[in-house]
């Protein structure tokens, strides 16, 4: 197969930089080119320099939208008529509601009857179909199949998915044209797309970067699955930061695997204490599921010293009658 | 007097486009180059183009430490070793603090006792004494002019100081060489520093440019002094505000007078609304203080449609223990 024929079908089901290319020219139109911010102080105390680069400035306030976007807007004609369709309580959801309607079809997302009516409210503000579910990923997956069966709408799967997974590495792609010479790059690690994403392109334009992924303590199936070799789910993921209580997926586990150089673990109290950090300092919001990066800085669980190291800000969708302080 | 005296002698009580310029040029060490950042979801709304400059990213959380720093750093070296003193519940204190560290002098901030845990540690954080007083005017000015009196510090007043005035007014410089063809520029009035400085830099860069200030409906004394053209003090200001509740001084007033061309006036109410509106759709973290601005706009108080508007952002500094909703 020779590397037009690849970047045609990406379903082979290995993430290509190629593929990270034609998600950003597929979503160009649709998303903002986020800034990147510094924290003068973080760099002081490090003695290093940390670019972040702003996802919860994205629309609808995270990465989430570009993966979302590359999925829904290359989707052939047919089967876009019949609508999209996925489970998620955060996030994703919204993503898939928004590019959807941009789309002019319709999203149905589903929902476990728990999730925060703060969450409920951005999916259907976006003219999204919510069905409700019982809370586990057993009644997420029958309700979605039940779904999918009686309308034939395509599934848009949050992370285990080559051109969502695509998408969310075109956060990492702006970040290396904006910034030059990173000597090391940091995620956060849910399902695993964004890191995935993130590895892929950083590879590829700066292959002397490290990258380094960072979990909750309290769900760390990545960290473990990558010590025994094959993906191992947690019963009860337990931690603060939502959006990475996903166990990790086999299309990012297979990336992780060889193109991640480490996995470290914060807890949920660091996560609140850096969550407040990066607030006071640097004046924008970011959800705890985007401070554990910074949380694995100011523990010193990853040398920054001296490097210049690119930090994805993954967003900022926080319920402000929440806040977990 | 020619105009080269004109910018060695500023003190001839009139802000002058030069003042302006050297002040940039006298802090441009010391201060950041602070963002301009766009709101999609408020430019739909309003059909307009709104460019805000976050000076809540700079460093302390506020413009006031252009003014604070432009002050410090053009005291004569006579006069600076006895160290610099001010009055203030809020961030000029700590604006001053910080510049006097940098300069290597010695600061004092005399503080009302009733002033926020928050705002206390903002100021000794930065190395100031702190004199606290009872909490009002006559209790400020009285200790400090003891504390003068004792130590020949010069006093570094918050807004009715050229030279303040004029570091205050490099906020808008900076903001016209981000943005061109501005149509519109608003700022927060409280003892208007800012708004003189915003509307002298703004006359000299873009004559066409309207200026409008916007002030809480509690402390609107602005708005009446300029009614009744003369300074007109409330006995009890009372807004949620607590950066702009000052009376406005004579050196901004006479600079208000002659280029301004209104003052609008938002309730409390809309203003947490509008604050908490820049949260969750900006990401970023503004104090009341600056959310009056939006709050105009989100009103419909001011004629924004179809027009390029500039907003001087000005802090954002907020105790998150102590949020207003």
């Amino acid at each position: 197969m020779n590397s037009e024929a690849q970047q045609e079908h990406p379903q082979d089901n290995c993430l290509r930089f190629s593929d990270i290319r034609a998600a950003a020219a597929n979503i160009a139109a649709h998303i903002r080119l986020t800034p990147v911010l510094r924290c003068p102080q973080l760099d002081d105390r490090l003695d290093a320099e940390i670019f972040f680069k702003c996802e919860n400035f994205q629309e609808m306030g995270a990465f989430k939208l570009r993966g979302a976007t590359n999925a829904v807007f290359t989707l052939p004609e047919t089967a876009a008529a019949k609508g999209v369709a996925t489970h998620s309580s955060g996030n994703h959801g919204a993503a898939v509601a928004l590019a959807a309607r941009r789309r002019g079809i319709t999203a149905c997302v589903v929902m476990p009857e728990n999730a925060s009516s703060f969450k409920k409210r951005a999916v259907t503000e976006y003219g999204a179909k919510v069905i409700f579910c019982e809370s586990s990923m057993r009644g997420r997956e029958t309700a979605l199949a039940e779904y999918v069966s009686a309308t034939g709408a395509a599934v848009v799967h949050p992370y285990n998915d080559i051109k969502v997974m695509a998408g969310q590495g075109t956060a990492a792609l702006e970040l290396h044209a904006q910034v030059e010479q990173l000597d090391l790059i940091l995620a956060p690690v849910g399902g695993g797309g964004l890191l995935s994403g993130t590895a892929v392109a950083t590879r590829a334009l700066r292959p002397g970067c490290s990258i380094i992924g960072v979990e909750p303590a309290g769900a760390d199936d990545a960290r473990r699955s990558l010590e025994l070799g094959r993906i191992t789910a947690l019963a009860q993921p337990e931690t603060i930061a939502d959006g990475l209580r996903a166990t990790v997926g086999p299309l990012p586990f297979a990336v992780l695997r060889s193109q991640v150089d480490d996995i470290v673990c914060v807890s949920d109290e660091s996560i609140i204490r850096a969550m407040r950090y990066i607030w006071e300092r640097m004046k924008i919001i970011i959800e705890p599921s985007s401070a554990v990066v910074a949380a694995a800085m100011l523990d010193l669980l990853v040398d920054v010293k001296g490097k210049r190291v690119g930090v994805i800000l993954s967003g900022g969708n926080v319920d402000l009658d929440q806040l977990p302080w």
